[in-house]
C-alpha cells in the first residue's frame, strides 16, 4: 500500500507542462476539460462531476487519510482493506480472529463498531475564501504574515464549525495563491460490515507492496450510522444507517484494456511545482541521507533486539515503517537518476523566465520571483545537516516524550485557541494515546543505542553548527567519546522514570511550574533546550511566512504562462477532493518486459504458497480450480483480480472508487507501481501506473467465497 | 550462464509426447522432419544439415563442454565469452588486464595462446556401432555386463584413435539402445583472437545469470591453428591458421519476432525419459535435500571465513558454485511444484502400458520392462540418505585428497588400460593440477567445520545404515558428541600434513605398499574404509549393468509406441552434436507480465550503474547516447542486444551458433531463462526459452566500440 500522506509544513512549487492523463483536478475545473473527457470516453455530463452535491460526487467520501464511497441506500461504504485495517484489527481477538479469517455481518444489526475515532466525511461545500484569508496580511511579512494567515483561517474554521455536525478546514492551493473552505458532514458512528480474510485483503503483503504483478483483494466495507433524526451522532445502539443522497452502482462487467476510467478521491500531497533547486536538494541530499540513516536506524534496532524477543516485537511496526520508507526513497532515487526531471525543471524555468522577460508588465510583476524563491529555498537548506542530525537525536522516545510533555505544560498556560496546533483540547486524546502506546513500542536498550549513534553523528558537526545548550546537556563540548557517553546515557536512563506509563500520564497533568522543577534528566534536557528550540521554531515560521508570500507569486506566473498556451493548471494535491482520469493499460517497467494490464485468478493461484502473505483461503483456491467464475468475467476467460491504469494518484487516494464513463464503480484504487513512486514529484506518462482492485474480483469473492449475498442484494450491481 | 554439464554415470529414461519445437535432434534425423522445418522457415535443404562434412554442419565445432563455429576462412572461431573465460583469465595480468578491458589482436600474429588444454574438435564421422558394443554382452548381466560393455567401447576408441590427429568417443543413446562412435579432428593449438571487455562479455554477471531481461555480450573469438602440413599440432610459433572446409556467414540484418531459428551444438545432458518414480525421488527428495545441505555448506564457509579474509578468498569460487546450484535447484523445485510433469509422466506410463498390454507380441516383449526398471530404480534409492550424508562427509578436502591419493596408488598397480577411469596415464596431469589447486582453495578451519557438521548428520543415521568402518574411524559407535568430536578432528588435522602441497605431490608418487604404511590420519581413514567402499562401488556397477539392460528395453518400447503414432523420438542429450529449431518469441513468466523477445542498447544503458557487473565501457555508453547504430538495426529503431527463442537447449550448447533459415549466423546461444532450468527434465512450451546474443549487437560492438575491423574484414557479413 502507499505511504500515508506526510503532514508537512511547507507547501508547493512548480513543474512543466501537463502530460497526457496527468493531473489531479479540482471538480470545478472539469467543465474546462469536457472535450478531452468526452473524447477519452466519459459518457455522463462533465458538469455533473463538478457539482459536489450531485451524483456521482456526493457518493465519494473521505475517511481522513483514505477515500471511500457509498454503494447502497443503507449507508454501505466501500474502501480498501488497508484503510479499514485498524478497525479490523480492533475487532480481532485470539478467539475470533477476524483479521485472519474475515468477517461478514449477516444483518446490519451485527455490524461491529469501527476503531475509536473512525469518521466518514461527506464534503458538502467548497468555498473560495482567498480574499478573507489574505485580508490584512498584504503588508505583513515573515512571522507576522504567517501568524495573521493562521488567525484568519482559524476564524473561518471556527465560524463554520458552529454547526457541530460539520468539520471544516481551510486548504491552501498553489502554495497559498488560493484558499478554499471545505465543509464536510462528519459522521461519527462508523461500523465494520464486511471484510474478506487477510489472505484476500492483504494478499502479497509487504513483499508485493508497490509491485506489479499484483493479486490483492484490497477491499472492505463499512456502514455509516446517524441518529434517528438523520444527523451525525456518537455511537449508539439506537443509531440508524445513514441514507446517502446517492450511491454508486457496481459493475460486474468491469473494464477492458484501453477503457476510460476516472478516480475521485482525496490525494494527500504532491510536489509537482517545486523548483529545480529544491528537487536537486531533495534527490541528491535529503532522500539519499534519509535512506542511509534510516537503514542504520533499522539495523540498530535489529542488533539490539534479538529476533523474536519482546524488544523486537515492540519495534516490529517501527521496522516495517522504516523499511517502507527505505523502499520508497530507494525507488525515487533510482527513478530520479534514470530520468530527466531535473533537466526538465531547469528547461521549464528557463522558458518561464524568457516568457516573463519578454513582456515589460510581466517582468515588473514576476521578474524577481524565481530568484527570490530560490534564495528562500537556499536559506531553508542552510542548516540541513544540523537539523537532520538533531532530528534523529530527538527521535529517541525518551527525548521526544519529555519534549512533548514539557511543551504541553507550556502551551496549557495559554487559552485553548492560542495554543500551538497539536496541544489544543481537541488534540489531548491523541496525545494521551501516544503516551500509552509507548509502553508497547519501547525498549531501553534499543532507544539508548539509537540515541548514542546519532549523538555521535551530531557531535561530529562543526561547532558553529551545534547548539551550545545541546552540547552542554550531553557534555559534548569536548567532542564525543563512546565509552564516556555510553556511561552518561546509562545514567540518564537509569535515573529517568519516563519509561513508566503512569509517570508519563501524571506528568501530562502537571503545570509548567511543576514540570520545570522535575528532576527527570530527560525533562531537564527538554527544559535546557526549550528557549533555543523555540527561537528556532519562530525563525522557521518567519521563513514559512516569506515562502507563503513568494510561492503564490510564482504559481501565478506559471498559471499565466500556461493560460497563454491555453493549458489549464491543476494544483498540487492537498488532501482535498480531486478527479483524475485516464485509460486502462500496461507499461514497460524495463527493456524486455511488459506489464500487462490485468492479473487473473489463475495467476493468484500460481503465486499461492499457503504461507503468509501468499495464503489465499482454501475455499477461494477451490473455486478457482473449479473455474467457478460466475458472471464476473466481463468477457474474459477468467475473473480479473487487479488492473493497471495511468490515472494520476497518490497516498490518500487509497480506497477511491474507480469509475467508468458511466460513473459505475469498476474498481478501487489501492496502490501505484514501484516506478510510479516518484510520481509525487513528477508524472512520467510511460511509467506512472496506478493499481486497482477489479470490481469483478470484489463481487466474485463476495458471491463465490464469502457468501455476502445480503450485501450484494442491497447494492446495485450492473451486469 | 548455464551449469557445465554434469558427468553422471547413469543414462536416460522417459517422457511423453514431443511438443512444438521440443527436441534435440541427431543430424541424421533431420530429413524425417523436413516438412516441419520447411513450414517453419528453413530455406536450405534439410538433408544438407544431416551431413556432417557439408555446410553448415562442418562449420560447427566443439570446445569440449561448449560449442563454437568457424566464421572465416582463416580458422576464426566464435563462441561465448563464458566459454573462453579461462583463456581470457589465463592471459590477464595486473598490468594488462584483458579480462577487465578486453583484447583485440590487430593481426593474427598477435593472437594469444589459449589456456593449456584448450581444444577445437571438428566432428568428421558418426558411426552406428551398436552391434559391436553389444556383441558378446547379450547373455551377461549385472557387473559382468557393465564390464563387457566398457571393454568393447574401449577397444573401438583405441582402434579409432590409432590416428592421433583424432579424438574418438563412443556415446550411448536412449540409455544404451544405440551406440555411436564419434571421430573428431582434434586441433590442439587454439589462440585467443578477440574478446570484448568484461563489462560487455559478462554484463549483468551472476545477478542476471539465468535471467531475462538480459543485456550480455557473451561472445569472444578464438583462432584454430595447425601445423604447416595442415594437420593438428601442439602450439608452435610456426603453426598456421587452420583452413576450415566451410564457415558461417554472419548476418547484420538479424531476426525479427516470429522468425525461424535453429541451433546446432553439443548439449550436455538431459533427463527427459526418466520414469515417474525417478522424477518423484529427484524433485521431492534429492533436490530439496541438496538445496538444504548446500545452503548450510555455504553458510558454514561464511561463518568460518570472515568476509575479505584469505580463507574467504580461497572459497569464493566454491561459494559461487554452490550458490549457482542452489539457485538452479530452487528454480527446478519451484517449476516442478507449479507444473504437472509428474502427473504427465504417470499418464504417459499408463498409456504406454495400455498400448503394450493390448498386443500379445508387445506384451511378451515389453510387458515387464517398466516394472523391472521401477524395481531397479527403487534399489538405487534404497540407501540414498546414507549415500548423501557420507558423500558430504567425503567432500572434506582432506578426506577426498587422501582417498584420491590412496586410490591412485592402488590403481597404479595395474596395467594402464585396466585402471579405473580417472586414474589412467592420460588423467594424471589433471589429477596433479587438482592436488596443486588445493593450496589456493583450502582453509583448515572451514574444512573442519564442514566435516564436523556432516559427521554429526551422518552419525544421526540408524546404525544399520552406517558403515562400521566409518564409525570406527571417527569413533561414532556410541554416537556423536560435539566437543569430543571437535577434539578428535582437531587432532587429525594437527597430525596430518595433507594441507602441504609438496607432501601431496610426494604421496602421488608412492606405491600402494608405501601409502598403506602412511601415518597420516586421513590416509589411514582412506585405508580403513577402502575395502568396504570398493565393495560398494562394485555393487553400484552391478546395478548400473542391470539398468543398462533395462533402460534400452523401455526406450525401444517408447520409440515403438511413438512410431505407431508416426512421431519421431529424439534421444536425451549426451554431449553429441544435435540440432534444435524453433521461433524467435517472448513468453509470460508470470500472470501480469510478458517478456518481450528483444532487448536494446537503450535498455542496457538504463541498467548501467558503472558498478560491476553493470559497468559497460565508457565508449559503448557514448555510442549508445549518440545513437550511432550503424547498419546493425535490422529495421528496428535500435541495435538489439539479446533475444529469446523457444529452441530446446541445455548446458554444453553454450556458444552454439544460432542460424536463420539460410544458415546464416544470427546469434549465439548462451543461456536459458529462469523458468527453463527445469527444461533438462521437461520441456514446457509456454516457458522454455533460450537466450541468444544478437549478431547485430556482436557486430556493432566489434565495429563501433572495439574497432575490430580486421576481423570484420575476414568474416563474411550479410547486410
Amino acid at each position: 500500500m502507499r505511504l500515508k500522506p506526510l503532514i508537512a509544513l511547507c507547501a508547493l512549487a512548480f513543474t512543466g507542462t501537463s502530460f497526457a492523463d496527468e493531473g489531479m483536478w479540482q471538480p470545478h475545473q472539469l467543465p474546462e476539460l469536457e472535450s478531452v473527457l468526452k473524447a477519452k470516453g466519459l459518457e455522463i455530463d462533465a458538469k455533473s462531476i463538478s457539482k459536489l452535491t450531485e451524483f456521482p460526487m456526493n457518493a465519494v467520501i473521505s475517511l481522513g487519510g483514505c477515500t471511500a464511497s457509498f454503494v447502497s441506500p443503507k449507508g454501505l461504504v466501500v474502501t480498501n482493506h488497508h484503510c479499514a485495517y485498524g478497525s479490523i484489527q480492533y475487532n480481532s481477538t485470539p478467539e475470533n480472529n477476524i483479521l485472519e479469517n474475515g468477517f461478514l455481518a449477516k444483518d446490519s444489526a451485527d455490524d461491529l463498531p469501527a476503531a475509536p475515532g473512525s469518521r466518514v466525511y461527506v464534503t458538502e461545500t467548497v468555498t473560495n475564501v482567498t480574499e478573507k484569508v489574505i485580508k490584512g496580511t498584504e503588508k505583513l511579512s515573515a512571522k507576522a504574515r504567517y501568524d495573521a494567515l493562521e488567525k484568519n483561517q482559524k476564524q473561518l474554521v471556527a465560524d463554520c464549525e458552529a454547526d457541530d455536525n460539520y468539520r471544516c478546514n481551510v486548504y491552501s492551493f498553489h502554495g497559498g495563491l488560493e484558499f478554499y473552505l471545505i465543509k464536510s458532514l462528519e459522521i461519527k458512528d462508523v461500523r465494520l460490515a464486511y471484510t474478506p480474510a487477510m489472505g484476500v485483503g492483504k494478499y502479497g503483503g509487504d513483499i508485493d507492496n508497490w509491485m506489479w504483478p499484483r493479486h490483492t483483494g484490497d477491499f472492505a466495507f463499512y456502514r455509516a450510522y446517524v441518529g434517528k433524526d438523520g444527523k451525525p451522532a456518537e455511537y449508539s445502539e439506537d443509531n440508524v444507517p445513514f441514507v446517502p443522497d446517492s450511491y454508486l452502482s457496481v459493475s460486474a462487467k468491469g473494464v477492458q484494456e484501453g477503457d476510460f476510467v476516472m478516480v475521485t478521491g482525496y490525494p494527500g500531497r504532491t510536489n509537482r511545482y517545486r523548483i529545480a533547486a529544491e528537487v536537486d536538494y531533495v534527490f541528491n541530499t535529503s532522500y539519499p541521507k534519509a535512506r542511509i540513516h534510516n537503514t542504520k536506524y533499522v539495523s540498530l534496532i535489529e542488533e539490539n533486539a534479538e529476533d523474536g524477543s519482546k524488544a523486537r516485537i515492540a519495534y516490529e511496526s517501527t521496522i516495517a515503517g522504516y523499511n517502507n520508507y527505505i523502499k520508497n526513497y530507494g525507488s525515487m532515487i533510482e527513478s530520479f537518476n534514470k530520468g530527466t526531471m531535473y533537466e526538465r525543471k531547469k528547461q521549464f524555468e528557463q522558458a518561464l523566465t524568457n516568457w516573463i522577460n519578454n513582456d515589460r508588465r510581466l517582468k515588473r510583476q514576476y521578474g524577481s520571483v524565481l530568484a527570490e524563491l530560490s534564495s528562500l529555498v537556499e536559506q531553508s537548506q542552510q542548516h540541513n545537516e544540523r537539523d537532520r542530525m538533531l532530528g534523529y537525536v530527538h527521535r529517541s522516545q525518551m527525548i521526544s516524550t519529555a519534549r512533548r510533555l514539557y511543551r504541553l505544560a507550556y502551551e496549557k498556560q495559554k487559552p485553548n485557541s492560542e495554543r500551538e496546533s497539536g496541544y489544543q483540547e481537541r488534540d489531548l486524546p491523541r496525545l494521551e494515546a501516544g503516551l500509552k502506546r509507548m509502553t508497547r513500542r519501547f525498549d531501553e536498550g534499543v532507544d539508548k543505542a539509537i540515541l548514542l549513534h546519532f549523538l555521535e553523528l551530531y557531535a561530529a558537526l562543526p561547532k558553529q553548527e551545534r547548539f551550545t545548550e545541546v552540547d552542554k546537556a550531553f557534555n559534548l563540548q569536548n567532542g564525543f567519546d563512546k565509552t564516556k557517553h555510553k556511561a552518561l546515557l546509562d545514567n540518564m536512563y537509569a535515573e529517568s522514570s519516563l519509561n513508566d506509563e503512569d509517570t508519563r500520564l501524571e506528568l501530562a497533568e502537571q503545570s509548567f511550574a511543576q514540570i520545570k522543577k522535575s528532576d527527570d534528566p530527560f525533562i531537564q534536557y527538554a527544559d535546557a533546550i526549550f528557549t533555543v528550540m523555540k527561537a528556532q521554531e519562530d525563525k522557521d515560521k518567519a521563513l514559512a511566512g516569506k515562502l507563503q508570500a513568494a510561492r503564490p507569486q510564482l504559481m501565478a506566473a506559471i498559471i499565466a504562462f500556461n493560460k497563454a498556451k491555453n493549458k489549464p493548471v491543476y494544483a498540487d494535491a492537498n488532501s482535498t477532493l480531486r478527479v483524475t482520469y485516464g485509460t486502462v493499460g500496461g507499461y514497460s517497467p524495463q527493456d524486455g518486459l511488459v506489464a500487462t494490464p490485468f492479473t487473473s485468478l489463475e495467476g493468484l493461484l500460481a503465486k499461492n504458497t499457503d504461507v503468509e502473505p501468499f495464503n489465499a483461503p482454501e475455499k477461494l483456491q477451490k473455486q478457482i480450480k473449479a473455474k467457478l467464475y460466475g458472471d464476473y468475467t466481463g468477457g474474459m476467460n477468467t475473473v480479473p483480480v487487479n488492473f493497471l491504469s495511468n490515472v494520476d494518484t497518490t497516498g490518500g487516494n487509497s480506497g477511491s472508487p474507480t469509475l467508468n464513463g458511466k460513473a459505475e464503480l469498476v474498481g478501487l484504487l489501492f496502490d501505484g507501481v514501484y516506478e510510479s513512486i516518484i510520481g509525487d514529484w513528477d508524472y512520467n506518462p510511460a511509467l506512472n501506473r496506478s493499481i486497482h482492485v477489479d470490481s469483478r474480483y470484489m463481487l466474485w469473492v463476495m458471491d463465490k467465497v464469502d457468501n455476502a449475498q445480503n450485501l450484494l442484494d442491497e447494492m446495485k450491481i450492473v451486469k
